[in-house]
């Protein structure tokens, strides 16, 4: 009966698509400029969310599993959350869907799994590679915006759709976990610039000129085991606008290394030239200096990149304050501790923006491979 | 030397934006289809952000006034927020905007100033028609959701570009005001949905069926003051979607009188057929029961109708809750009094929908007349 149920939902579903498209008070745009039936593959050898192109909203939760849960209840509960993520994000509505409605319009819908400590351990495997981080000298963390068990990270192109999709997966998990903490984040939205642009923080800096390309030949050694599992470190970064509008733009793009126009190194003219850590002034001294943040991120050995695809926060401001916001810096790489660690270690020594940048959040999470259809993400550590 | 700063600043977002359309990293979109340099005029007998087809996202923002200000001081701080406005709405750097490049992607960005009692008071005008609401039986206010004396109405097609304007206005308010409330709120984002299309809350309900369209003749009539002003009822309705959803879909089509589906009357097929209130069933009960909101909500007197224009919020779930959301409720109309306070009133006898929704913010102001060029809004008031 429920999956008759469902299956009616879904007829419901598809003729309210059409519907909505050909409606008498829509004006001219064509059926196919429009992007909220547009969807991403759920099954796969890897997780969608990470390779995709970034979506313009994304909420990170984390889920503290409740106390004496067993292996076999860990695995309903990553049964249900997967057969919800299939449905989702293909515009279809989840099992016992009460809103139907709110997820015909997918916009590129992912939903991404990560595991903590516990999860993966209560699976039966090693949570040796997702331990948490060492402890930076720059770090303020704050206990609330730390770790969790169970991640779901949700994106999409439309903010109703992840609203959607976040209660429906949290409806499923209240049985088995209860929610650590939230991070809901944005980039410009789609189609208001063009795509691939890259991203600008709140400091007004073009962020993440240098990340290795899905597109190209050296991400799959970067990002992916050989099992199709990465890992994600998460970091939420608080940024202080205030004290940092106080430093004039050279100031800026001096602590940087880079434009504010565009992104181009302070040695360059356009987003993409290489930097010249050598070039040097009249003065003599460096053009890009000791301290910048792209000389301190910049290591000589390659392998040691990681990939980032990061979001803006900003909270709304209490009291006399006028703003709260930062980065949710997100990052992918096969190994924590030969590509992140020694970055983190180089930056938390020195880089100029440290002065206005504070990590107050932190957590590491498996993100275990993708699964095909009838199966469920996370099925490779239980089979261990 | 500030303004000739300003000048040059405009000429390298000029620069920035056509350069960010032929990059190298985009892909194919013809810059035509992309929707970030899309401006609505500032200027004008109304301020935009009213007749304005809503934009994905909205800010609200109240500002309570520091004590002792005087009415120069309120006049200083109005020329600032509309010169802000007047430039950032276009895509142009605020003067001293020290993060340019955020705003100049506008997409749609409008912002709309609205008088608290105490502001009109101080400019030496009546506050008589934006008085606080009656009580009504139905709500349960938090004072920190409840009125203010400016409000700030931001929306954007993009979020980053309605982040950047907060902080600009801000900026140059905090001297003057501090901030009471902020709620942030959306709908479906732009070309997810074709535009036009009635929005839905976070009931799945299509909400907004019957409401005077800006391009009608009526419009004017129940909207605008002669003068170009309207009056602005803003309330924060929180929505009890966890008992909502023990509700089948039948029940909810009841309570309301609209099918879930498209929002149709359930007398009718098409979200804008006319309901049949006297249609009766086989066991000769009206179809759209006696309490159904969209029964009660209707009046036999069509000047008593108001303009609805509000957004959903959804903020993030603490403890052991998984969400906490509503609506912005927010209308227009020429008179408080006579519009608003009858449906509102009977809304608060009786509707169905009042189970599952409660009242816990209001707040009315005066949204004053548009400005021409060299002027500023709110003008109108201190000449009176």
């Amino acid at each position: 009966m429920l999956f008759g149920g469902a299956a009616a939902g879904l007829g419901a579903i598809a003729a309210l698509g059409i519907e909505s498209l050909t409606s008498t008070t829509a004006p001219a745009e064509a059926a196919d400029q429009l992007h909220g039936n547009t969807v991403i593959p759920f099954y796969g050898p890897h997780q969608a969310g990470i390779a995709t192109e970034p979506q313009a909203h994304a909420t990170y939760i984390s889920l503290a599993l409740r106390e004496n849960l067993d292996r076999a209840a860990v695995q309903r509960l990553l049964r249900l959350l997967t057969d919800d993520a299939a449905r989702l994000t293909q515009g279809q509505a989840a099992l016992a869907d009460t809103e139907p409605e709110l997820g015909a319009v997918p916009a590129r819908l992912t939903v991404t799994f990560g595991f903590g400590p516990k999860l993966v351990e209560l699976a039966g495997s090693s949570a040796a590679g997702i331990q948490p981080l060492p402890k930076f000298s720059i770090d303020r963390l704050q206990e609330r915006w730390n770790d969790g068990d169970l991640l779901l990270h949700i994106a999409s192109d439309d903010q109703l759709t992840v609203a959607h999709a976040q209660r429906m997966l949290l409806k499923d998990a209240r049985r088995f976990a209860s929610v650590k903490w939230v991070q809901p984040g944005f980039r410009r939205s789609r189609g208001s610039e063009a795509s691939g642009t890259t991203m600008r923080n709140l400091f007004g800096q073009v962020d993440g000129t240098v990340n290795p390309s899905p597109q190209t030949a050296d991400f799959n050694a970067l990002v992916w085991n050989p099992d199709g599992s990465t890992t994600m470190v998460i970091r939420r970064i608080q940024m202080d606008v205030d004290t940092w509008d106080e430093v004039d733009r050279s100031g800026r793009e001096f602590s940087v290394g880079r434009t504010l126009a565009n992104g181009a190194p302070t040695t360059g003219s356009q987003e993409h030239d290489e930097p010249d850590f050598e070039a040097t002034n009249a003065l003599g001294f460096t053009v890009i200096p000791a301290h910048a943040h792209i000389r301190r991120a910049r290591s000589e050995n390659p392998s040691e990149r990681i990939f980032r695809r990061g979001y803006n926060y900003d909270e709304q401001p209490t009291g006399t304050d006028i703003s709260d916001s930062g980065l949710i810096f997100v990052s992918y790489q096969q190994s924590v501790a030969k590509q992140f660690v020694p970055l983190q270690q180089r930056l938390a020594e020195l880089d100029a923006l440290n002065q206005w940048t504070t990590p107050i959040g932190s957590a590491v999470f498996l993100i275990p491979p993708g699964c095909a259809e009838g199966g469920f993400v996370g099925e490779t550590l239980f089979k261990a």
